[in-house]
């Protein structure tokens, strides 16, 4: 049997650049651990792979894997459901590979309580007037929705508390880095390797 | 107020190569933590320095020192008593730097049952048989006190499950490098970095 992979979920407040730091540690040769691929009711858009992207299903399908326990986690953004689905991240996790989450706060809140294995990793603004700067600077945003914004993200720093690691993206590549050595190190953790040391102990032994 | 240092802690069994990895780990460059420097009743050999190699006292004081709760571990091999002395540990955590100590199993689980944020690494063989064979290579033990260690080092193997991490001794420089990765890594975590965060909150609140 495959040792069990791990479950990484990255989360941070809105702005913080997770998807772009994803999007770079994904770019990198030589990592041995598995997207998670969304499920969605919204369209797809041009280019868009059913499988790929997103899993693409119809409102009544999205609602029959709510209500049957079907999904990790999952919201509700305007007309539209987005969520994670259980039996893909098991079977991939059982496969023995790691499984990689980038989702919201509350969507990683959902995961917690649901799973006890799970590595959480906070991103995190290198400070609250910069997450103010990079909101300005996106120049698509009113004053009200960046002051809307900044205290979202106060909550949301408070409840950093909730994770495992806090990882400051004062540079993409350098957040990077960090995250990749969270991987490694945790897998050297004593809970994770002890069945494999108990394996060898017996085989030792005969 | 400094943010309290990590107390990082090696171990493993006999022959396994603890103070080999220590000091290859040591001799490295950028390293940002303390080596800390044990208590003894045995007489100094040539050229070691008091206070440096190691601290020279007198058994009467060493005795002292354990009744009145001075020492974070300590053992007795023969006539003399070796340990870690409480005081050193916590000045050198609480200005902020990081204590490393290289010690044996059962003052390994001394220091877990005193401490509370220890990262206790236990450093394995790659197998039960490689470390049979280390012992022979060293062609000081007699058949008996091989058998008697490797039943030891299974005793001490299942020990492990008191540790945070267990690192593979493969190679000396992996063994280092993953230990580094460790130590960097904890220091992300979420426990030990919130203080700063909050303070930051409250900053930026203003």
């Amino acid at each position: 049997m495959a040792k069990r992979g791990v479950l990484i979920v990255l989360s941070g407040p809105s702005g913080v650049g997770k998807g772009t730091v994803r999007k770079a540690l994904f770019d990198q040769p030589g990592n041995d651990f598995q997207y998670s691929i969304s499920m969605t009711t919204r369209q797809p858009r041009e280019g868009e792979v059913n499988g790929k992207d997103y899993f693409f299903v119809t409102k009544e399908e999205f609602e029959h894997e709510i209500q049957t326990g079907g999904m990790l986690e999952y919201a509700k953004y305007v007309d539209n459901y987005y969520g994670t689905p259980l039996k893909y991240v098991n079977e991939t996790l059982e496969s023995g590979k790691d499984v990689f989450l980038e989702i919201e706060v509350n969507g990683a809140m959902q995961v917690r309580s649901r799973t006890s294995d799970g590595v959480f990793i906070f991103l995190t603004p290198p400070d609250i007037m910069e997450l103010k700067h990079r909101l300005i600077g996106r120049g698509t945003e009113s004053m009200d929705v960046i002051d809307e914004r900044i205290k979202t993200a106060f909550d949301e720093i408070r409840m950093m508390q909730n994770y495992d690691y806090a990882v400051v993206n004062d540079e993409v590549s350098n957040a990077v880095e960090r995250i990749k050595e969270i991987i490694r190190t945790e897998h050297l953790r004593v809970n994770r390797v002890m069945p494999d040391y108990l394996e060898m102990l017996g085989e030792a032994n005969q």
